[in-house]
């Protein structure tokens, strides 16, 4: 019998500021290019205060490749904490209008902390930087975590984001234990090479331990096994993992499953911004390997998905993407 | 001596809901395609539940009108009401960000109505239909306005929806007195057809005893004079008030002064979204008028800044307009 879910993901719940800067911006600011930075209210009231015109989507790693796996049909389901404000009714309103099943945690309106926003400041090559100010995202513990949906799952999908959150630990192990006792796999994101300079070792032991799909991209990996070759770091995450896959920008990305290794060419795009790129390539992925497409199909649909988010603003999918796919010759 | 400021607007400080919905959605919910409607708080949530994921961007009519101006350079001031929020917080931000100077009345934190919404329903032909909840924003009253900062302006810059809130009638008569009692100049958009009906005799009175330049579209000036010849109705507006500018979607813009009539051509352009058309028309003549530039000028920077904002998702400008300015030879 079918499970509920094919992917539930569990992350931090985010609206994106997005706003266009130059690189003298990033500059004057101490804005280091292409990451993610954790910052404290003050610090994301001072830069906003200095940021021009934005616009707001939701975002949130996990929750935008959950949108887009849900945007592509599968059974999916969504795990976060928000407050009851504002921007709460606005993610809530987003995940829940893509179709995908939500539970989410909501903090009590009098909750000192706010729902979670992420500046991103994107610069005319398209590349992003964030600021992330985390909001009760942050508190995101075990007892957010509903055994029944994760025994109830085929795959869980783990934001690395949220290993910044001593609580969310043990949230995970909670997760990790239901899905995998009832027979579900477990997926996991990197997320960002400063997250995995922050947390090398306990994603390491995830990794080893709880983990049968590896999501990362070129830099998180090279950080993760701190090697300088992207080939003998993958090798690294191949023994350890049953399933590893690596974006590595405009060269597409590999797979690498029991001993088969794929390649598969990044869709050429006019790069708008590269947020969600990442998020997007995982849908991709998750919809063709949960749906019985071989290695180098899914990693070729999540090249398709990730090229579409990066055509536009904001991290959530705007075009068809089985309508994309279908061009691209991946579904019939 | 130069006034402080050259247009100071006055309007609904509204923060959009930007989402893409079929013809079909828009027929099942009873919504008319075009119009701005006045929703209250359960019709606003209930529609709010059945839409897709959405962006939220600063909007507001005469506050996109004055974004545009202060991204063109001009001295400019705005006056709405928010309330001490998170959408406005996002509205002043905006506003601020684009070198408005910012007059924004606060409701405090636990009046009974929120921040203004307007959910902007864009469907595949690039029209918009609008369904807008006023919360704070219709307690703009007398009290609100700063008659130092009227009597400071060459010009300011009247939102018609505004005739929708009985307090804003009495904080407009206020405005004007100021304004022309230090020898500024009053001027009016109409908004909306719709808004037109429901106030056209207010409407006819104030553009009779106190406007000085008239900004409609089409639609609106032939529901004002209630005629269905669009130069007849011009006429009998250029005989009220000294200058009247009308424009006619995509047949470009007619502006009337003192006898001498224009036609500016419009700019053909892909329509993205509609939203923000004439409130950007009204930014480049407002420009072109106070800079010193002849009728058919300004009209022509009128066109420009609106074929700039349609091509687009969100009612502010993106591009640089005075480059845009400078491409249609408009500008040296």
């Amino acid at each position: 019998m079918n499970k509920r879910y094919q992917v539930v993901g569990i992350g931090n719940a985010m609206v994106d500021i997005l706003s266009h800067v130059s690189d003298a911006f990033l500059a004057e600011n101490d804005i280091e290019k292409g990451i993610m930075q954790l910052v404290n209210t003050d610090q994301a009231s001072a830069l906003y205060r200095k940021l021009g015109p934005a616009k707001e989507i939701s975002g949130g790693s996990a929750a935008n490749t959950i949108a887009g796996l849900a945007a592509l049909g599968a059974r999916t389901a969504y795990v976060g904490k928000i407050k009851d404000d504002q921007l709460g009714a606005i993610f809530a309103h987003d995940i829940r209008a893509q179709d995908a099943v939500y539970d989410m945690e909501l903090a009590p309106a009098d909750h000192a902390d706010e729902t979670g926003r992420c500046t991103v400041m994107v610069t005319p090559d398209g590349e992003r930087s964030m600021h992330t100010y985390l909001g009760v995202s942050e508190h995101l513990g075990p007892d957010d975590i509903d055994v029944a949906m994760m025994a109830d799952t085929d795959w869980i999908y783990l934001e690395g984001y949220r290993f910044d959150g001593p609580l969310s630990h043990d949230a995970f192990a909670k997760a990790i234990a239901a899905c995998r006792g009832a027979g579900g796999k477990v997926s996991l994101t990197l997320s960002d090479p400063f997250c995995v300079e922050r947390h090398r070792d306990a994603f390491r032991n995830m990794i080893r331990d709880h983990v049968d799909l590896l999501f990362c991209n070129h830099h998180e990996m090279m950080s993760m096994y701190q090697m300088d070759d992207l080939d003998a770091a993958i090798g690294a995450a191949a023994r350890e993992c049953e399933t590893v896959v690596c974006t590595v920008g405009d060269q597409g990305a590999y797979a690498v499953q029991n001993g088969r290794r794929e390649h598969a060419e990044a869709v050429p795009t006019k790069i708008v911004d590269a947020t969600g790129a990442g998020d997007l390539f995982a849908s991709g992925f998750l919809y063709g390997l949960t749906g019985g497409f071989d290695l180098l199909n899914a990693a070729q649909m999540g090249c398709v998905a990730a090229s579409e988010v990066i055509s536009h603003i904001g991290a959530r999918p705007e075009a068809d993407l089985l309508e994309e796919f279908r061009t691209h010759g991946l579904l019939k």
